[in-house]
């Protein structure tokens, strides 16, 4: 579709933003043309990596017993209003329908920018007795953002396509053990991804509208900016008190629910562009790509035919074995082929000629690494399986070695400074005194924003602590934080 | 979650409207007290019967080579008015939204009521060459209509679950092939239902706005009134004109493409229960209740855990059967347990007391005829194959009794009047001019409207012909016509 213009692009990432852009142009993951800004076309091949992603989320979701729901997508203002620190937090932002055919409406409706404020009237229905909890729900949606910002397809877009997991508990201690649980959902979607990440809980000033803390997700992204995956708040009661969210306890008493929500979106995709992607296009993760496999046909005069069974046969033993595989079967040039799934990021392509038929052999080619080895023909089992494992194995490694090389511990200024002028511009791990003068003049001075208080153990929730004094006025401290730059 | 209020309900299907809305409420298909008209919540219950319709849809669409896509919901006012008839059909029943933050929008974006004014700008950028068509694609996607009429679950409402294909073809051929395709693709997906359906062509003034003709599928209530499961349009180049979809064609010409759509949506749902369920609840086809089977212990003294050891064995062999099961492990009696599962609408009750376990037995009861029988547990896979076989057939074949006795001939007003006197109020097929002023006093004179021209063969689009004569006016005609009453 897109292809005449896409082979005229030269990729550079050093030059990462650029890239970026040039990147998902020419392998089509959308269509940025529709003529609304910020509001781009899934194809059918981004749509499916989507789509994968979605899977790998229910499969988590499901697994610990979370029940897919679909709320509406309009909510009234009356019922949006309820909550005053979430309306604040997001008043600006929201795309507002005022008429239905040529009525006025009675009632403004606003496009969900997250569906707290159309869930929960719901969930005090829902919710009459301990019996009915924990109420462990998630929506996988389209919502809306009016971002005034610039746009970036995947990264920063007016309809973002979203999951949301929202949950009602008994007390306290049981909506903590969900935000555990909901990390470990994290951290095994992520792996899906092989995308290593950052968790932090975010300080006060940055924390989700409404929430009583957020813990971020964060990635790394090769020009050592941060990526927001996904985030996780615990509401305790905020919500709840407003939207009246009350059971009736084994006490016979009546109690607000304590709520926690968790969220991940489209940028997912972006992350992976980012992180995994090299001046020859994509590269894609196995469990997120559309085809694991590509079959190219090397064709010889007169074999024809006999190279094309044998790709086909090769193309069905692979789906039998439970792979994603396209065989290539247009009129073109092999190298032409090769190169169109090069840039789509198709993890392994496997070539097969008059030789290879002869020799019982295949050629697999690796998109991560650029190599080539010849496998039997008759260990394609294994040897299948055995590639996908180490490209995974690789795309996180070398996601892995971005986050090591790009957060430094400064205890000064100048220390941090020392670590900028030399090129490197990521995360600034430092300590900080509470003192929100202290933190204002750290932002400034490192031309960074805070990330959070790293957390130091996921299981069970606990911040890294370490004994050290605050970069700005030298008090001892054992707060840690980070501090970078984020799209 | 509802069920305190639903075990009240006494159904009863002879009141088919009021039988329709308290079997939503009892079996908690989707939530009615979202505070929107028109806008329900579905539940996890309802939303995975629609997803498992949504898989047979993407099944059947995947295999005939559609790829799936993801347009954007708003679509600018200036794309929507493009098609004039189209604007004309929709202007007064589209969402505006007129506002984004605290700004007014320069052009008003409407939530689509269907995507061909969102899709077709990107497609006149798609298709340019005669190698890029067949263009097939499809979507499955919210859209919206600002109904002003009652509105009623999955039947009519403001916010729908939508399926869509939008293809292009090179000429009206081509085109004409796809519309076969697609009536073989609802075919399959209707088996999938067990809903037997009537396939007309619409009369002209009921088409699609904007398109040349529309094929009504229409499955019969109980009620003998229609309601609509899908639609399929055939465009020619009446969207392609405005929206310059063109490509050049192997004589180096440039040519308008032809265009089809396709659409079908949770009014299947609808379909379904209203077809199938009875006076105890739900009765899902197998195809798409989120259980098949249900297994219920049926406990003894002193045999619980043993009941329930051969309960999750039976639950994890069904399960390694590629079937859908849930085991009801809760503390209480079984006969509530059969009493919640009947209402849902599972196909098969699996009950397994101890002595079950000593016979090597099971008890599989029915619920579409609430019958019992004893089988083999050795015979586990057979069985539970041919239960569900056996489940299939029935609904069937008693949905296609429901269309049988629901389409009566008459050749003139006087014998239809005799088929309507005797409290048969079904579907009259008879013989029409052509004539606009004698279809009006036709469906007058019947307090029925016209359903369209009757397809005869679906395999090749033709009309059902027949040499009779006009109803009203007695000319002689070849036309056949149906008329009904629709939800």
């Amino acid at each position: 579709m897109a292809d005449e213009e896409a082979k005229k692009v030269v990729l550079d990432k050093s030059d990462f933003l650029n890239w970026y852009n040039d990147v998902v142009d020419v392998s089509f993951l959308c269509d940025k043309r529709y003529p609304i800004k910020g509001m781009n076309v899934w194809t059918p091949y981004g749509w499916k990596i989507m789509q994968l992603m979605d899977a790998s989320i229910r499969r988590e979701c499901d697994a610990t017993g979370h029940q897919e729901v679909c709320f509406p997508l309009l909510i009234p203002k009356t019922e949006f209003q309820k909550e005053a620190d979430h309306i604040k937090g997001f008043d600006s932002e929201v795309f507002w329908v005022t008429k239905g055919g040529n009525n006025e409406l009675d009632i403004p409706l606003l496009l969900r920018p997250t569906s707290e404020t159309a869930m929960y009237p719901i969930f005090s229905l829902w919710v009459r007795s301990h019996n009915d909890l924990p109420l462990k729900t998630y929506q996988i949606v389209n919502v809306f953002r009016y971002e005034t910002k610039m746009t970036r397809a995947f990264i920063r877009v007016r309809e973002i396509h979203f999951f949301e997991a929202h949950t009602c508990h008994k007390d306290a201690e049981d909506a903590e053990m969900q935000i555990r649980e909901d990390c470990a959902i994290m951290d095994r979607v992520a792996r899906d991804l092989c995308l290593p990440y950052i968790l932090t809980r975010r300080p006060d000033w940055d924390k989700f509208a409404g929430a009583v803390y957020t813990i971020g997700v964060d990635t790394l992204l090769p020009s050592r900016r941060t990526l927001q995956l996904g985030s996780i708040h615990q509401y305790h009661e905020n919500f709840a008190r407003p939207y009246d969210i009350k059971y009736e306890g084994s006490d016979k008493q009546h109690h607000y629910a304590h709520q926690t929500t968790y969220g991940m979106s489209e940028r997912m995709v972006g992350a992976v562009i980012g992180v995994h992607g090299d001046n020859k296009g994509l590269i894609l993760p196995p469990a997120i790509a559309p085809f694991q496999f590509v079959i190219i046909p090397i064709p010889a005069k007169g074999k024809l035919e006999q190279v094309m069974d044998g790709a086909r046969a090769l193309e069905k033993e692979l789906i039998a074995l439970g792979h994603r595989v396209h065989l290539d079967a247009r009129d073109v040039r092999p190298g032409s082929k090769h190169y169109d799934w090069e840039i789509k990021g198709v993890p392994v392509r496997i070539e097969l000629g008059p030789r290879d038929l002869e020799n019982g052999t295949l050629v697999f080619a690796r998109r991560d690494l650029s190599t080539k080895r010849t496998v039997k023909r008759a260990d394609l089992k294994e040897e299948a399986l055995k590639e996908l494992k180490d490209i995974e194995g690789e795309l996180l490694s070398r996601a892995k070695a971005i986050i090591d090389d790009g957060i430094r511990r400064a205890s000064t200024v100048e220390e941090a400074k020392e670590h900028l002028s030399k090129g490197w511009d990521g995360i600034i791990q430092t300590g900080w005194c509470t003192d929100m003068d202290c933190a204002a003049e750290m932002e400034k001075a490192l031309d960074k924003a805070f990330l959070g208080y790293p957390l130091k153990d996921v299981a069970s929730g606990e911040l890294l602590f370490s004994d050290g004094q605050c970069m700005i006025c030298g008090k001892p401290t054992k707060d840690v934080v980070y501090l970078g730059r984020s799209y």
